[in-house]
């Protein structure tokens, strides 16, 4: 194996390709990027098992500087090929099998020679795909996952709920996450009609999202149990989510008996200043809210007491007091992104719903405590 | 307890006598911070028993917006005041001592009452100095400071390596710190004449840079077993170190077989690009110099060897071969601010001394490790 390439191509590659690679490898060849001279390209393939990335880097595109000069295959340590490639002192950095799995990458005056591991090692991995393409709006997809994916929960215990679920339906699509304290979801109008009902694990939608953030699209790919997200010459293929996702409309309560709205900095930065009043290691909110006012207190046996009084915008119903964690109801604030945060409530242990005023496409709701 | 203070004044002096704090405290009161109110001004105090700082905050001055409304004393646990005085809704804030230790922090629409801890249960500090003060430049003293903490040991086995030996004879200033594996000698002319030989404390040298670094000059009074320094209203108050500093004078060789010079920048990112390969956790260069060039290599069984030339601008005497750590070579380079660097040799086993061309003020010494 031997190839010459571009330092920054290279490393732009490396970046790519090492967001799968896990600090605790469930393999020792998984901490390594798989490297794949072929007679037109080179493949770089990072993996934890769960996410997998593949790069491809073309001899057809000459911005590459690639230059194959003999096939072959192997695998290096994602943290010392990244090292090299980023200090290396020339612009095209030559990489080459020298004896075994040692492997000689050279630049201007420097040269390093790496102990590799043999690609025979490496688990086989497929990027094929097998059904048809759904395109995919970057921004749209950054949306989404931006205003769901924080509400997964990080339990193993119930794998569903560790992940987003999107589901499409015609012209709909709906995406949910709970941890079962608290639920976001995230309506979406598609351009073309869609059928599929996945849940992809948090972990690869953070990925797909800082991977594919410089594109406008990309093309998504619905197999049996795995999902390929596919630009250009990057495809990430994670495992799906198989458990049965639960049906979670039913948690939001069909009618509300109080509306408030309030503005959304203002509730935000009075939940912040509370923070630290946290008891077993809890933040939480009281709110009691009547026509005139918002009364948020916060209390802790072993540190103390806050309260503070808020001016809200308008309240409709009986005067109501609420307790729920300021955490969740700082997290649900954040995403809403609307200067008037609408507050609806259907009784002290009912769920709190919430969205930004006007706008119904973005749907949070938290358990209360009971205080 | 009772007074009003402008929040940025009290933001700011919280800031500074946290510095002090550590967040595994040695007694439970030494994690708050001590607050005392008189009739002409609030004193703050934070401590780990080691340093302590004290910050004056005065009635006199109109800045401080302060409202002495009654006098007394408190301890606030450090994280919790500090964070509710960040966030606090007004500028001006009001603490009151309203039960026993529980106080009240209040400001426009917010309150806290959060639980202090009695002002008696905090160790009995002394700021009283006995000998006159000493005039120091704060750039002089923060350049000595960077160029020698970062060669004291961290090793509690010989306490007087873990601080750096200032040792002042008529006009002269001469400040050591070793690890006894390097060496950074830093000589200073003085304006005045002054007579002392103290070892003062790593961690207090960087919290007396830390905080000084604002203002032009302060005051350093040296006492016996202690130092203050002074500036303004913030005193710091710390233990000298009392072991014998050793003679580190006879360390530095009196003459030389070879030196080189060579481009200090080149030098140093030949010698971070091979910092990855180590071996035991240490990455180790082998310099190899001859009259034409610079030979940078290291080695390491399991990660693989990497190899550089550099160019060099000139060397005297017989070629020769020495390695040494990386990382002092690295660390020596970077401090003496200077873009070429002297290397002076004595043979293969005797220390390595660093100096930047035509700057004799400071000398950096590395031991050689037998390759």
């Amino acid at each position: 194996m031997e190839f010459k390439i571009s330092k920054s191509v290279f490393n732009n590659a490396l970046s790519i390709v090492t967001k799968a690679i896990s600090s605790v490898a469930p393999i020792p060849s998984l901490s390594g990027v798989k490297i794949t001279v072929k007679k037109d390209r080179v493949d770089l393939i990072g993996s934890d098992s769960d996410i997998s990335i593949l790069k491809t880097v073309r001899l057809a595109d000459p911005e590459n500087k690639l230059e194959i000069i003999e096939e072959g295959s192997v695998v290096l340590d994602a943290r010392y090929i990244s090292e090299i490639a980023r200090k290396m002192d020339s612009e095209i950095i030559t990489i080459e099998i020298i004896d075994g799995t040692l492997v000689k990458i050279s630049g201007l005056n420097v040269e390093f020679k790496i102990n590799g591991m043999r690609s025979s090692d490496y688990p086989e991995i497929s990027f094929e795909t097998v059904n048809k393409p759904n395109k995919m709006n970057v921004s749209t997809f950054e949306k989404i996952v931006r205003q769901t994916v924080f509400a997964c929960s990080d339990k193993e215990s119930r794998p569903a709920l560790m992940g987003v679920n999107f589901k499409a339906e015609g012209l709909k699509l709906v995406c949910n996450a709970t941890n079962s304290f608290r639920l976001a979801t995230k309506k979406v109008d598609l351009e073309n009609e869609l059928d599929f009902n996945i849940t992809i694990p948090a972990k690869t939608l953070n990925s797909v999202v800082s991977i594919m953030a410089e594109n406008r699209e990309f093309d998504m790919i619905i197999d049996p149990n795995k999902i390929s997200f596919v630009c250009d010459d990057t495809t990430i293929r994670a495992r799906l989510i198989d458990d049965l996702y639960p049906d979670v409309s039913r948690l939001i309560p069909a009618s509300f008996s109080q509306v408030l709205e309030i503005n959304t900095r203002e509730l935000l930065d009075a939940i912040e200043r509370t923070s630290f009043i946290k008891s077993d290691g809890k933040n939480v909110v009281k709110m009691s809210i009547d026509a005139d006012r918002l009364d948020l207190s916060s209390n802790s046996l072993e540190i103390g007491s806050s309260h503070e009084t808020l001016e809200i915008i308008s309240f409709s119903g009986n005067p109501i007091t609420i307790s729920c964690s300021g955490k969740y109801l700082s997290d649900a604030l954040k995403t809403i992104g609307n200067s008037i945060a609408v507050l609806n409530f259907s009784g002290e242990l009912k769920p709190i719903v919430i969205y930004g005023k006007g706008d119904d496409s973005l749907t949070q709701l938290i358990s209360p405590i009971r205080s």
